[in-house]
């Protein structure tokens, strides 16, 4: 079980020149290991989503993996809100992903449809992009200590862009949706939990065993039956549509002066560097607002 | 933060001369209180219905409102079953709503694809007409201690009118909305937070902050965001014709000699007036039926 | 309530020359008891298949019924896995129901459509089959102590036949439903509970009186009221075809390698025979796959 560090595409030597802000090894043939790490707070900006795309490239072309687990190398952030410091155009400039989604719906989409199963370790904040990779993963377990997870969009005059607004209510129900996405509150393991929102939190010196047991399990089964099953399961998803609507609404909030001057005002405070506005964003979105 | 009674519409002095039973206050432009005050145990007649139709009529047309707390004037009582003293006449010959339904369902429609944000703050008991609201809202909190939701009709003969057979499979799962819905029971906020029935079960003494300063957070965020996230939320809801089918059979329901019975029986125990049988009809209803 | 043995067909004294595996008896005209009794660990076989057809047929038959409890006579089975000794062609072979379906997920579709209220009372396994009857039926309360829930079969590189994937994303939500499938654990009364996988977990010495109170409530009201209450709620099923293609997928599945060679080691093991294998299915399904 000693894990292979493995490049996504070995003749990408050229992208590689860029940091590699998503890392990718091989436990087995059949499970892998995908580990966010864009210091110091895991912001997801342009080239991250770009190494997502060949992330999932990568993932649907072998024939062998039938689990993957993702996890993060940042300390205290398990993958965070959008780098806000990128210019947005090199977002937006990106092509789409084979479903005809922008490059984020299409890989989360894609993620979802798969064949081989998808899980989320979660420890620290997962805001935002997180919370969405999470939502879009088949299951998720999080540090029971160490977890925060929200959708912060509405408190900063944002919509999110992953496809909360789909995936959600068919979750936690579409009240308990409504809660999370309106009060843009921080939210921790426990009540993540009690929601549904993550499928379980554990002890935190609990958890990377558990996740590893339970992900080397699954990887002996039969892919075959793991897939049948997966495509059988998939019958209760949004249509994907709806995702692309959710990322068009979050671009177009961009553009309006609520989300600018909402952004430029947590700024101000500290955000999008590590400290308190960060480690306490719930609270602060109740503060810029007039 | 001074609450402002604020009449829904002036001109119409007529109507008021009838008791208001819903008192609207608006705490900030962007903070509506709705008061529900029919006492002594709240019951829904045709006059009612009316004034919420005047509501929802109101809140659509008003540019600023952002959020709407429904709260209770009435000790012991959110709000309560339908009026069986009034004529049913009076209720079925008021003009269906914009949405085609009769007003009781126009209404919980319309409430829940409204631009704003609803939330039920619920204390004392929320029988049939209060968990129909409490479900068309977004959100509801509870008071942990004196909280009794259930939709009773199936006990007494009836069909439910309000669409909590659209909407409660949907929000807690099939086999608990049917386990709510056939067993007529009276349900504790416990056991209601735990099946996803409300958001949140809190102290008594902690609900109104925690209501108040929920709804003042939310009022503070951006119009715009809010209601692009609702509608994207939206995407999830049953078709409103589910809520016109559940009406049809109410009506039907009342119609046939087993509902006339059944409700003849229980105010012949004291169903309908302050008392045990208003208190644990629950129990009462399991004691009627031969 | 004293119980009445009652054939299901008393015309069909020539079946009951086979085992009666399922007992049906009625505590009053809206009230039946079906008991499952295939001893010693309660698998379904093409007998018992063809059972379930003459239940249903009965059921759907009969003016009265109001409400049916499910339960087991074998210590320690609620309902288990199939029976793997069996010829497949005898399964197989049997007409499709009216439905259109093959019999096992004819039977769940009627029984989850019908006019009458179905719960399943579970004490000991319910495993692959005992599953997927709990979730056919409109409720279900388990034994805390004594029930272990799962679905099993993407372990033994199967698919489930009887509609899981279709039912549990509804009730539980997609990630916990793929948890609960792929991970093919064994789950307990309160984990189950948790997840909302059954209504309820109660103490073992209190499931008994519970579930006899609670039927015998509802088959006091109005069988009118019930039917058309379900039937609303019934607008929330997946469509009859998702289970049609769970089943063609766990036909499938048994005529490849993967099933055939993990059943047979499991069989080697123990399985299929009262034992540890048995009782800890889920542990030994990790042990077996290479």
């Amino acid at each position: 079980m000693a894990a292979a560090s493995a490049p996504i595409k070995p003749e990408q030597a050229n992208s590689s020149a860029k940091t590699k802000q998503i890392r990718v090894s091989r436990r087995s043939p059949g499970y892998w290991r995908v580990t966010i790490d864009n210091p110091p707070i895991n912001v997801m900006g342009p080239e991250m989503v770009r190494q997502f795309q060949e992330l999932i490239d990568a993932l649907e072309a072998d024939e062998h993996v039938k689990v993957v687990v993702f996890d993060s190398a940042v300390d205290g952030y398990f993958l965070n809100h959008s780098d806000f410091l990128a210019k947005l155009e090199d977002l937006t400039s990106l092509p789409d992903g084979p479903t005809g989604l922008p490059p984020w719906p299409d890989f989360l989409v894609r993620l979802t449809r798969a064949a081989f199963v998808s899980i989320a370790l979660i420890r620290g904040r997962a805001t935002g992009n997180g919370s969405e990779v999470t939502l879009a993963c088949d299951m998720s377990f999080a540090s029971r200590e160490k977890t925060i997870i929200s959708q912060w969009e509405v408190g900063v005059g944002m919509v999110a862009g992953g496809g909360p607004m789909a995936r959600l209510p068919r979750l936690i129900g579409r009240n308990r949706a409504l809660e999370v996405l309106l009060s843009s509150e921080d939210i921790r393991a426990d009540e993540a939990e009690a929601y549904g929102y993550i499928n379980r939190a554990l002890p935190d010196s609990d958890l990377d065993a558990f996740v590893d047991g339970f992900a080397t399990r699954i990887a002996k089964f039969d892919k075959w039956a793991i897939a049948q099953t997966k495509r059988l399961v998939n019958t209760c998803l949004p249509p994907d549509v709806e995702l692309g609507a959710g990322w068009d609404a979050c671009i177009a909030s961009l553009g309006r002066p609520a989300a600018q001057e909402g952004i430029k005002e947590l700024i101000a405070r500290g955000f999008h560097r590590p400290g308190d506005v960060e480690d306490r964003l719930g609270y602060y979105l109740g503060e810029i607002t007039r």
